[in-house]
């Protein structure tokens, strides 16, 4: 096999506060070649996540990425090496591959797919984040049609699939993001039926007027002062699921918890409960065939927001810390398929 | 009928801050007499539940308990008159009957009870402290045996009663509360595995060392700086379940919420979940019946701590919130028979 620059993405320092360039350096290395067992992966996409912020300041439910390690993240890469991997060359697959262009994996940790339409679903809609939707807003949320279900972050990859989802179900739907431009995007192209806006000096009473029977199930991407609040328009027996705390990953100075717990949770009956999407691994099927039906049937829409160049993925993850993003960020690192 | 004089406490501010007995007030007024549909119940005993502080506070699940009014609280009592209202004179019953000699109520209001044994069981054991703990326990927590249960304020008249039904559960049980002596009786008379001192300095590393295994199950009394301690212990896919903030009641400067939530309850997958036991009331037969069991076998001891007098319950309210009982805090207000 002829000798093949592998582009990376180092971490050169843990962050304190916000994410910034400097924590990042990159760097050419020679790409590894797979020994028995294991294949050399080509990344086309990467996904960029708000978890990735979280790994790098320590242990969550992954080791810390530390300084000197590739910066950890997805990949839907090609097959392009094996040795005895059971896997052929040609097949593309989903894996912990890190921000680099060559990763040599077991075989066992990396999932084959079958494209079957746009490539980029499989890091978005059929991938962790769709699931993730899915098993969070069925599994955990459990709501009934005619309930009022509210989500922030809900122009991210997962908020925007979780309203979908979640209108279909024949909900009402409330979204919370950080700009009037993603609540129009929302409501008019999602279908959602109000947005609003966390950064408005009247997101309480904004809330209020979006939902005016009370939340029921709490989708929360987000937690900090949205949190707080949704609390407060919650219905006896609500349901938060708690998927996410964005707001409190950019930063040494987190928030407090949420005024009010425990007493509120008592009070109204509520229930709060995490989830990652890992534990549902027997259920991905099902989920699967659900949400490439609706795919297919149109009444999902994926949003995608598409950073060009693996240098570039420092910048597209503090834009998505930021906010910037409307939908499922991700990088792309190469061609779907190498013109030979 | 004659002319009864009613004692009765009444509210006389709203408190700020810690409770006193320049909040309440005594006086003596004249009994009412029942009209049709109404029973006049004469107290013998009368319950002191923390709930009761922060009925004064504000609006929780029942409305504010305001200055006139008569302090609100379950009572135990007789029936002592009626009028066409189906329970007969003699009858026992339990009500939402108020610091006072007598409450003229309606009938479908009270819960007539047959009396078996010790009649103090009534309001604890037997009553919506034992029921709680039941289905706290049992319905939100769901231990399994071999799992670690934490509960706090496990000295108090819910938490004994949690402890001592998951020990029989086959759980390791380990109880928080605010003084040694409390934990020697929840270990040597009630058969806890472990208690810990939360005013110790070394409650976090006590808490780690009593519980090798980690928490399963923290059935949380009490908020505050315990809940943030028992977050920090919790297994992956633990239950938290949300009984009440007592450390929270007696101050107009709440502490803020638990630090990490929500992070980690996504990072652990934790589920907190709040309870009030009204909402189990078709299921109340079904608990009394294990519970009355499990009194009568012996392995399930009711810790009883009476106050005499009901010139005395503000005081008696004051000192379960400063921690003072052990097991269920009762005032004796008048005699279980009248002697006639």
């Amino acid at each position: 096999m002829p000798e093949l620059t592998n582009r990376r993405i180092v971490v050169a320092q843990t962050p304190a506060g916000v994410l910034a360039e400097t924590h990042f350096r990159a760097e050419d290395a020679v790409a590894g070649e797979p020994g028995p067992g294991e294949v050399l992966v080509r990344a086309v996409l990467l996904s960029i996540d708000p978890a990735n912020r979280a790994w790098l300041q320590g242990r969550t439910y992954r080791d810390q990425v530390r300084p000197g390690d590739v910066m950890a993240g997805l990949v839907l890469g090609e097959v392009v090496a094996e040795q005895d991997a059971g896997i052929p060359v040609g097949t593309y697959v989903t894996a912990d591959g890190g921000w680099q262009q060559y990763a040599v994996l077991p075989a066992a940790s990396v999932q084959p797919i079958e494209p079957a339409g746009d490539l980029a679903h499989h890091l978005g809609v059929l991938g962790p984040t769709g699931l993730t939707a899915y098993f969070g807003l069925f599994d955990v949320g459990r709501p009934q049609a005619g309930e009022t279900v509210l989500v922030s972050a809900a122009a991210g990859a997962t908020g925007s699939v979780v309203g979908q989802l979640a209108r279909g179900h024949g909900c009402r739907v409330v979204g919370v993001t950080g700009s009037a431009a993603k609540n129009q995007v929302l409501v008019e192209r999602l279908g959602f039926d109000a947005a609003v806006d966390h950064r408005s000096p009247t997101f309480a009473a904004d809330l209020k007027t979006a939902c005016p029977g009370g939340v029921d199930v709490y989708f929360d991407n987000v937690g900090g002062p949205a949190l707080d609040a949704a609390l407060r328009r919650m219905n006896t027996h609500g349901r938060v699921v708690c998927c996410g705390a964005v707001s409190q990953y950019d930063t040494d100075t987190p928030a407090p918890g949420p005024a009010g717990v425990p007493g509120v949770l008592v009070t109204k009956r509520l229930r709060m409960e995490g989830l990652l999407v890992f534990d549902y691994a027997p259920r991905f099927a099902e989920a699967l065939t659900a949400l490439a039906g609706r795919l297919r049937d149109g009444s999902l829409v994926e949003l995608q927001d598409v950073v060009e160049g693996l240098d570039n993925a420092p910048r597209a993850l503090m834009g998505l810390l930021a906010g910037e993003n409307v939908g499922k960020r991700l990088v792309r690192v190469g061609p779907d398929r190498l013109t030979t």
